[in-house]
């Protein structure tokens, strides 16, 4: 070991856990194979042991026995669920959240409102490291609404800046209608300043929209304190919901009204149940739901969502500050010296609950880890992404993986 | 009992289920409590045990075990169970459905993929008594697109025939982009001629969009035998997939590529996982798909869809017609001397697998229904409307469903 290392590298894996007040949680995820290290719960969090309960209670008990009276209380489901994640995770008054949909109709619909919201203006901003769903659908809007996008440029693993975002609202001077971006950003983890970004963007007079799929569950958002119009994320990353769980989307209360569903459906209608003439929607974020909810899936939502809410944000963010500083750390030790490059930011204020390392084999690296059972995810063209759920990974884990890495890598075996 | 009854009216029921070659099927689903009446399978099908099984099986195993292994298979999900609807009930080709969304939201994309390929066209052609779902999102495409909607009013239980369509059209030589229907009335149970309002919108140069949510599984379609273009639906109803179960939508493989998906999500790129510039569908039905699908809802539906194809959509068709004829009878025998009139059609070829029974106090004697055992589900105004699921209906029931109607209703108690 070199003489310049953190000297959080050293550190026994084992105390650090020991020392982990959310350690405890651990136990609440199923876990059927203790030696699998599963470094992907940024992607695909780990199943609580209560939404596994969940779901077959909804299928067994719900369906089965309630039949078409369960929609007496499912109906309620995406605003309930919406509020717990809201108010308890994202800083959300109530109200102002709904579980529905995925990530990319909710984006979809909510970036079309905003521009229909700005008609005389010409541009979207986004970044094109931007995750693809995003970037898909505005490319789609800036079409059919002949609109313009300002693609930022900005650095790989920094990401977006105050200042990248202020020099493109001087480019376009009262036209730009809308300013989007990811929260975290889904390949280097870097955090974008969202209380300042929002700030210049209402300053200029554009609209808003965060994608909160990598920060939700991992990072405090407080969306009604930093005056945020809108946002959307999925509920199946560090929020445990499950695979292809339902997303949700934010609307600030004074924009629900001010603002048109581009897809006007029947859950979002008042008085649904009497199937009158004319799309009339309801009152609050309810008049933004669209179809039928899966059912199935909003029970393992609400159960994902709830452990995190008890664990607290404050305390989630605290250990997924230490995870990815101990891996950091462990890179700087053991990745460094094969040739691998940090991809994320190393200050952690700026950087969200993944790690990425980055060396142009990144993608058979990655075959191989998860043949050696430690389970990353590869992102092209040269990272090896980390996801450090504070809920699920422990500090054993980041050790063990990194480890293997560095033998996979071609170093001496490490000892991890 | 008066001496015009239809004979059916005073068969043995336990003698028709005796002889009903589909009454095997019923053992399939999981029915914990067998005094209930189930007559709203057309709303909420009830749950194979199968897909009880499944959905268990995908929470504990696979999202447990797998984690975000899954995705190897569970990708490929949409398109698979597509297929085995498609093919299977729906009369189309291979790689024409996916199974994706909800159907509100695979109805605004289709419908206005279909305003998009008809520039020029202002009218869209749809029905008043049409699901409401439907007209909402016609409402705001009409408005969002500059188009306007040509309403057909038809007779409220015959829905609209072939003469009210021809007459729409040559009101609006050149100028109808889109006819869009549903196949069954969620109301009335009329099916509307698919076959020849399909090829009249064709001669008019108009696409045509059914929505199949109350035909799939109740009767047959014949997607490519008619040319049709566009389909949605849904597959909760007669499909048994599930509370909120993933819709499906249909395109003839010729348009997959000549219209343009809206929403341009990710799970509709080629080569998705290497997240590139520049949104690019990959080739077939696939390159319609959007977000993230719920791996749940999915494993649901894809039992559901195959208890129906393994029964054979002729098989559920014959039963369909025998069970609403002999609710029919029933009606006539026991309910029209209460006052009760008729609301579906009294032929069997123009009616689909539910029967509306029409009465002012429709709203108190639905939830007398229901308190007393019989669920059966009200729609405004004056309708009780008892859905007939042809593999989990019994005669019996129907005779129960019927009898206790009539009780309820003032009648004196009947033989059921």
């Amino acid at each position: 070991v070199a003489l310049d290392v953190d000297p959080i590298a050293t550190a026994d894996p084992a105390a650090l856990d020991a020392a982990d007040p959310l350690a405890p949680f651990r136990r609440r995820f199923v876990i059927p194979d203790p030696d699998i290290v599963y470094l992907d719960g940024n992607s695909l969090g780990r199943p609580p042991l209560r939404a596994i309960e969940r779901v077959a209670r909804v299928a067994a008990e719900e369906w089965a026995g309630e039949l078409i009276r369960g929609w007496d209380h499912w109906l309620e489901a995406p605003r309930r669920i919406g509020d717990l994640l809201g108010t308890g995770l994202l800083g959300a008054n109530a109200d102002e959240v709904a579980i529905c949909d995925s990530t990319t109709v909710n984006f979809y619909r909510l970036a079309s409102a905003a521009l229909e919201a700005r008609p005389a203006r010409r541009i979207i901003v986004t970044d094109r490291a931007n995750f693809p769903t995003d970037r898909y659908v505005l490319e789609g809007l800036a079409r059919d609404r002949d609109r313009e996008i300002a693609w930022l440029e900005p650095d790989p693993i920094d990401g977006p800046t105050v200042d990248d975002v202020e020099a493109v609202l001087r480019q376009h001077p009262g036209d730009v209608a809308l300013v989007t971006l990811s929260h975290v950003n889904y390949r280097s983890a870097a955090i974008a300043d969202l209380p300042a970004i929002t700030g210049l963007a209402h300053a200029s007079g554009a609209l808003v929209l965060w994608d909160l799929s990598h920060s939700a569950g991992s990072v405090p958002v407080g969306l009604a304190e930093h005056g945020v119009d809108l946002a959307v994320g999925c509920t199946y990353k560090y929020l445990n919901g499950g695979p292809g769980a339902p997303a949700y989307l934010y609307i600030r209360s004074d924009l629900q009204a001010e603002l048109r569903n581009p897809i006007q459906g029947w859950f979002g209608q008042a008085d649904q149940f009497e199937m009158g003439q004319g799309f009339r929607p309801t009152a609050g974020i309810g008049g933004w739901l669209t179809g039928t909810p899966g059912v199935l899936g909003l029970g393992a939502a609400e159960e994902g969502i709830r452990v995190s809410v008890e664990a607290g944000i404050e305390a989630i963010r605290a250990k997924g500050v230490a995870l990815t500083e101990y891996a950091i750390a462990l890179h700087d030790a053991w990745l460094a010296p094969l040739g691998f490059t940090l991809g994320s930011p190393r200050e952690c204020g700026r950087r969200g609950s993944h790690v990425s390392v980055r060396r142009a084999d990144a993608r058979e690296l990655t075959r191989a880890l998860i043949d050696a059972g430690v389970i990353p995810d590869f992102r092209a063209p040269d990272s090896v992404r980390l996801g450090l759920s504070p809920l699920t990974t422990s500090f054993s884990d980041v050790a063990r993986g990194i480890a293997t890495l560095a033998r996979l890598a071609g170093g001496r075996p490490a000892d991890g």
